[in-house]
């Protein structure tokens, strides 16, 4: 479960709901108006259906669903595994490490490794790597997008609700009795507009997209572990490379570790 | 017929009319400002074809049917044709083609295809597939453009028309009875402005444009796979760079299929 | 006269004018508040003459000008003209171009033909005509950017007015009979802000975009053809990369005209 | 001094005092709510000083001062020299471009010239030179991002202004009398924030834009004559290079200097 | 501490005191509302903490004083040290800076450093220092947008706070007496959201901003020294290269340095 996103929601719904009642009120008021949640659920996601392919319109549910898993990535396990292979890559040759990629589990660095083993050219290896990381993103900003319509679309809804009863209001301006009532009604759906989006919309497509860009930066950095391996560079650089993509403070606990790398002969200084 | 668009407008149009009802009006209430529905179209259309060429606005109805038709791509029939193709040329020669590429309906392909018979150089195959793809994003682009403008035309139209019912309100102040219904009805504009821009303009824009970036995934890969072809790659390694193209729900079911590709000998490993 | 900035301009204009009438109001209305007009053009072109070089503001009635003159850009002449140079090119040698290069009357073509005549180095002949294009792109900015801001400053000038307006009637709250008029003529400001930003500034902003990229885009037609004729390459090949800018459709009416085309040796299949 | 800036500003004014007047007011109102006047003006330039490094924050009187100053750029001198140059290096060495070095005052010019009579090598020039004109460009940013965040941040301080007016207003709902008047007053507020931001802040953040994009235009003119002097290339190419920066109005001017410029042996034609 | 950040937050909270004592108010009033404060702060806190992946919401105090600290960077002590450690590489070989690589507190310049007196290819130093500032910016971006994402949700809370206020002021409408009271007290929360948005979040989040990019320009400086040294440039040509980064009233000073640097032999001129 990815804690930011539910203690998030809890702390933001928990200051409504304190809001509503210090202000006199009771958060069922807020469901008194029907018409409005229904109009502005419909509108933003009718709208932003006929904005989405199908199958992005379908999927909305894995989205909302990845929104609260956690990203599980083991940069520092990847790098102690890529500088590994790297070693013995370099000292038993490319297809010592066979056996090596079955025992993988993270597809996308298996199938670098394979590639690599059945001897595809460094080119295409990274070509097609390249290309599996840009598919993604492109699928990830689909979901992105989606939200982010939804998140404009909701507010827009809020204020059509809230216009369709300020009409029907004054049309019985002759009431003076029910006239605050109905007003109070008419803002529901502007309000309901407005927190769908800042609670629900707008919130999970940051999340999805701060989720892909941490994807990305993880496969970006097996895709240069894969590429250094095959083209033979010293497990070494290898290590430093890959390290290059950890903030510093994961750097510094991985210190300790770095002395015991495979050091292989590095020093040719180019005076 | 795309079923996200329909379903997307039935969706969203059914909340509105439910949402009317609901507050005690009528649908039919919406059409009682005549005014301002010829001036929320009227003008956001008549704006919009002044920021566009000439040949856009007239290709108005074919950009409004295409985000009601469905893309039909066959990227897994395209990945296997290409295969076989790459095997063909690999065996045959890239003569051996000519045959094949009078079958293909796609003309896309079948233009790269031809010219690849014909022994164009592959620096100009892929210079001149790739302004092909561009030009057609270009001409995508000011479709997109155009409900895009009109989306943001439409709403300020609502307010032009809602504060031009306004002062007309304001000089008869002196007969309170129609009051209401005055303000009411200038509200309409704002309503018409609102709803055709989120329900129509905005909807149709991002619809055209995802349909746009799906075709021009196709178009790329389907590039990918001729350039590859021309080099005499492999055909293991055509299908492999092919399939990273697609979704990895898609790849699965393409398992099986991969085992029976044609081979050839691959495995040179680098050591 | 461009037909698309005429029609759009009259089918806006007319839609407010019945508007106005079907409210019960007249066209005269709007001109009822002199110190508004005033105040939206005098404050939005004020602002926006501060923001722009001298040089742009003064070019402001070409810029209109060309909002609505057609551009005129004959591609397919110019494939035609590029595909004949291209054959004799190759036939007769670049200097046998010189005397075609006089008859030209577009000054960006002719240019190009002269320097490959005069065997200027293929790197400085495509940097001069980029840099040349580069420039034209980069003045058009200067003019979009005029209207551009001037759309964004009437707006908001509109408002100044309307609040100025409301400010003084603010004051006046002993007289109420007044009152409705004098408010009615502050909500005069914010109409003209609006109705300026999305009739004129916006629209012509607009239009002289999607101008500049057609120009840009011809240009680089011209260019790639231009370069192509200096690297001696096939006519085919010559007309087959130009013909990749245009539509599906205009290239449909030009394959009666390829298969007349002159065809050289082309086919040296690469097995 | 930059005639438009100040021409601008004198339009802009000019109207808005019309507009005061003729509403039957005066330009003294404008100054009836020292508030709201101390606010906008420490408000938005406070939040705007935290959102910039201190030295930006400095040197604002600099800036604004940029805004009135004309650029003086001499594009066709510059021109005219740098061709007399690559004419000099091309029959006497780079060596004997030393002498006019010295003469040179464009801090600029004079530094590329200099370098390449001290033999630095091409890349190296060209890099130097880049990084200057980054750097130059990077500090112009800063000027025009304090402008922009200003022009942003003072319409919402008024917003402030007049949300903190009228709360005090509604406080005070048992005296009628003065109503009117400490409304007026709160939406003053309101049109100082709109009146600095968009005569001030924005269109000088525009200024030092338009500025900023002309002096780095002339920079690459320079840059590109420097480069293409140090390669040794014929006179007529760097003047057609650099005359490729002009305006076709320019280069008309131009026409007759042409043929007078020294010419060198050309023309190698490759057939 | 930054001067800016506490100037411009000293002023900008000054002023606002000012005008509510101006405008016959106490500063105490704001915080009359404490449900809107709640409110304001835990919604737009809770709502950006959904949007970011969590180890980004933790690290929230450190980005906060981040905003309140100087960068210290010494460009021209840089500058000095390279070009001596250039000088030195030149005579005695790039192993004669191990000594040197020791005693600099800079990590990534000492990184560099060594890694350039290890022997490891130039393009790997590149790569892996590129990556580092690549890295360190990715990590800055996610501290700016968490600002800049709280930012935008905190006025949005505000209205949402606005608008719950006003309902529950409208089902109250038997009670003129307090209404007054009421509305004022529903705008605090507009207040509120104004106030913390654009003067903590949008402020904190543009300094962040500007500290990066200054922290970038001196990584990419220090990086190019280390490239050049590592390329056994001439120390003059290093020193003019990191010189094209300072501004030049910073190179005003660095004037008479520049005269006492090691020279080395320069000069071959490309006649």
């Amino acid at each position: 479960m990815d804690i930011a996103t539910i203690s998030g929601l809890v702390l933001a719904i928990t200051v409504i709901i304190t809001a509503l009642i210090l202000d006199g009120g009771s958060p069922a008021e807020l469901f008194a108006a029907p018409a409005a949640i229904i109009l502005i659920f419909g509108g933003s996601i009718g709208a932003t259906i006929v904005t989405s392919p199908l199958k992005t319109a379908l999927k909305l549910p894995i989205f909302i669903m990845q929104a609260f898993k956690t990203n599980k990535f083991d940069a520092k396990g990847d790098i102690e595994l890529l500088t590994k292979l790297a070693d013995k890559a370099r000292r038993e040759g490319l297809l010592a490490l066979e056996e090596d990629s079955r025992k993988i589990n993270d597809k996308f660095l298996k199938k670098g490794i394979m590639m690599i083993v059945d001897g595809v050219e460094p080119e295409q290896v990274s070509a097609i790597l390249e290309t599996t990381v840009d598919q993604m993103k492109t699928r990830h900003k689909q979901g992105i997008g989606f939200f982010t319509a939804a998140g404009a679309f909701a507010p827009t809804f809020g204020i059509i609700g809230t216009v369709m009863g300020l009409i029907s209001v004054l049309k019985q301006l002759d009431n003076p009795a029910a006239l605050g009532e109905a007003i109070a009604s008419a803002f529901l759906a502007t309000l309901w507009g407005l927190l769908t989006a800042n609670l629900i919309y707008l919130p999970i497509a940051g999340k999805l997209k701060s989720k892909s860009e941490e994807e990305a930066q993880n496969r970006y950095m097996q895709l240069e572990g894969i590429i250094s391996i095959q083209a033979g560079e010293n497990p070494r650089i290898v290590r430093d490379k890959l390290t290059a993509y950890l903030t510093p403070s994961e750097v510094k606990e991985e210190g300790e570790a770095d002395k015991k790398a495979p050091a292989g002969n590095t020093g040719k200084a180019q005076a």
